[in-house]
């Protein structure tokens, strides 16, 4: 019997916890999701863990970062007949078009495309879960989740997600956002959703399925996200990967001391995109040669012809800890959720570079709260990228910015991981905590908008203004007739 | 110059505390609401004086609750031409009012009543601000209050104040908490708050004040309240006031060990509605003397003849000791917030008599929860109480659902007290919290709901429409004339 369940909406994906027992420990299912996801998943897993529950995490072969000698709890190897390179390729092709194809597109071009992109990567996940064992796997997109998960999302403040919009809208961004929300609507339901629902027995489908999480814990906060509604059952747990630097490994901390009174520039498009034309890495080492700062690049592309005396490339970097070193200036990001949540904490300014995803809607939140200045990998030059640096260190607003960030993040009465570990024990201890679940669910669409009882109002008002109408003109007839009548005689 | 505002919603009523500092300790000032909301402010302010924060209280002079020689801060009495003897005797009226002629209205009577009865306590409440030194002082209905604080509240299934409705409600219950919303906002618009907005320089509105809130802090959780929508700038604190119990008075502990294994009941109607007519004391009394429990009854009226040798009378009880105790069975009350939350949180099943205001409501939440059984005040007989006595003392039910509510209470990562502090505190720190405002307070209300961007939609939709039809029109006509022509040639 499952006692509850639990999505980590991890800002784009979500995950499943299938919490099967009910006492002061548990037995834990995890259908993960790879990527940075499982960064996240990964450190409220261990919480769970040293806290006596029995947790089997189901890894699927084709699994990239999962590694099954790692973790300290059961891992069921899922055999799957799509093997990983095969997964490898899909992915990349998915990837590249995101980044490189989407931009040269109009706005009407590019939501078709995000959401021809979503459905091939969810059915990419769902040749996985047709070779799993268990038919209850689920993952999809944020847009579609919060909108499963009951938010209610007021087009006119809350920036859809790939909108690329603050919660500060004009009138023409307030329109963008309306038909994005509504579109985002028609095409999750009758396009991305209907593959998954024939897993269901029917009329069940995948949004109901997901409405049926009893918990909802969002990659996000307030440090990071704009003010929005929320429900009882949702915690916003971002940044629950984050922790203090260690020291530095001998080699980066001599490289990072010489630096001097300049400081050092740490710099990372992630582990998703592995290199850049040789043109555009040229470029960019171009930029970063011009600045005093000494420059670590996590690059593992062909060594640019343009590099300067300052940039050493790193086929890995430890990114918080560099993070966290006092000698840091700024962070070059591509704007993951997990990377700005790391300089956030340490309260680093950055310059965002965003490629694809929720990176474009990460830098716009960046840039809101005056921690970051955007440059477009698409179209910029070197001067660009040299003149975005130079703002975001010389100028101390950013700095400050970024520490504003950081104190708020730091102060909040339980920390985000804790919160996570709490609620998630919560829905065990609660079987389900049916109290915490919106009626919302058990609503249609047009009752969850009310627009049955508009509709029997607006009828109400319509009969009565038909029959006094009608009235009027037999009363006018009748004294016309009389009238007529009278002169006549 | 004022740091922030923090609203303490205490279900029915606001409170503001001007925080003037932004150190670690800063100076609180702090306009009270009397009566049960003081109870729960008085809580807060011992612990941030603790704390070591500079608190200043304006009691009005004709305050009931607030005693000057009891708190250890500092208190500034406002000298007002409202004597306390005036005061009571206007507000005696208002409840007399709302507890015994509301009830025989109708639907629509009756919420015109609550409004005025709304705005004549909001016009008492005034002539204490006419005479005070300050104008920025307001209190609201909760109402009110959940607009101007900008929470989304979808008429679907978020039951209105006054509503008596649960958050399951049928086509026709929509439809009425659809009217109740609607009604409310015009009402408050253009009724009870145009008085207020005097007190302010034009064109700004009590509302808009209310919105410039930085916290808002609601008596209620989820062991008591509905799901529903709120915001990152508010914060449920219900039950902070309630500790565990302490031993009991000698002459209360004796009377209660004398019930054996029947245990006890608890009886109060509150501190507001002092006594009864002799016919309903006596209908009461009755009802109580038939079961085997001992009755502990807070009555100040007359004593009533048909009083049994197991029901005691008091003027006043150690409530939470009393409910806390081991062998309380039943609580009967009134509803009021502090009372049911005292009773969540020792698991004590409840008989509702609701008389005015929230209490109506309040015991819908309980009823809905299964933790107790409403009997009216107006049209119940001895037997109808008798009954619901039974229920709730011997139907094991109650009693589990009273201790599910109780264990929900009791599980949250942190305290509601120490939640409440922290984000007083919280707003000091960061100087108005302003990144937790939601950008809804910066529109219109057609901006809010998007109805300028769906009348453009509709416009574009019409003049399409239009242009197609004229087209279409002008073609006919067009192959009509050809045609015709042909046709005579």
């Amino acid at each position: 019997e499952i006692f509850g369940l639990c999505f980590m909406l991890l800002h784009l994906f979500i995950l499943q916890l299938c919490l099967l027992n009910s006492g002061r420990t548990g037995k834990v299912l995890v259908w993960p999701v790879d990527f940075s996801h499982w960064i996240n998943l990964q450190v409220i897993l261990e919480e769970l863990h040293l806290r006596g529950h029995e947790i089997t995490v189901l890894v699927p072969s084709q699994s990239l970062l999962i590694n099954d000698t790692k973790v300290p709890y059961n891992v069921e190897i899922l055999q799957l007949s799509v093997t990983k390179e095969t997964f490898m390729e899909e992915l990349n092709t998915i990837l590249y078009e995101a980044t490189f194809a989407l931009p040269k597109l109009s706005w009407w071009e590019m939501q078709m495309k995000l959401a021809n992109i979503g459905r091939k990567f969810l059915l990419t996940t769902k040749r996985v879960c047709d070779s799993a064992v268990t038919n209850k796997e689920l993952l999809s997109r944020l847009q579609a989740a919060k909108l499963c998960a009951g938010l209610p999302m007021p087009s006119s403040y809350v920036p859809g997600v790939t909108s690329r919009l603050t919660d500060k809208m004009t009138f023409i961004q307030r329109l963008e956002n309306w038909l994005l929300y509504t579109m985002n609507d028609m095409i999750y339901s009758y396009y991305v959703f209907p593959e998954w629902d024939e897993y269901y027995r029917k009329p069940i489908t995948l949004c109901e399925i997901m409405g049926k999480a009893d918990m909802w814990l969002f990659r996000s906060y307030w440090d990071f996200e704009f003010p929005q509604p929320y429900l009882p059952n949702t915690e916003f747990v971002g940044g629950l990967h984050c922790k203090p630097a260690k020291p530095l490994p001998k080699e980066f901390e001599e490289f990072v001391q010489s630096s001097g009174k300049d400081g050092v520039v740490v710099f990372t498009l992630g582990s998703m995109i592995k290199n850049l034309s040789e043109e555009k890495s040229n470029m960019i080492a171009s930029a970063l040669a011009q600045i005093p700062q000494k420059v670590l690049w996590r690059y593992t592309g062909k060594k640019p012809e343009t590099l300067g005396a300052n940039t050493r490339l790193y086929k890995w970097i430890p990114q918080n800890d560099l993070l966290g070193h006092p000698k840091t200036r700024a962070f070059i990001t591509h704007c993951g959720t997990n990377g700005i949540y790391e300089a956030i904490y340490h309260g680093v300014p950055m310059v965002g570079i965003p490629m694809f995803g929720d990176q474009h809607d990460n830098v716009v939140r960046m840039k809101a709260k005056g921690a970051a200045v955007e440059v477009d990998l698409q179209r910029m030059t070197s001067a660009d990228l040299l003149h975005a640096l130079k703002a975001v260190i010389n100028n101390p607003s950013y700095k400050e910015n970024a520490m504003k960030l950081s104190r708020i993040h730091h102060d909040q009465p339980v920390k985000p991981l804790d919160r996570a570990v709490f609620w998630v024990e919560f829905v065990m201890r609660h079987k389900g905590a049916k109290h915490l679940r919106p009626a919302f669910h058990d609503l249609t669409w047009y009752q969850r908008h009310s627009l049955d009882v508009i509709g029997f109002l607006l009828a109400c008002v319509a009969t009565v203004t038909f029959l006094v109408t009608k009235c009027c003109l037999f009363f006018c007839w009748k004294f016309g007739k009389t009238a007529k009548k009278k002169k006549r005689e």
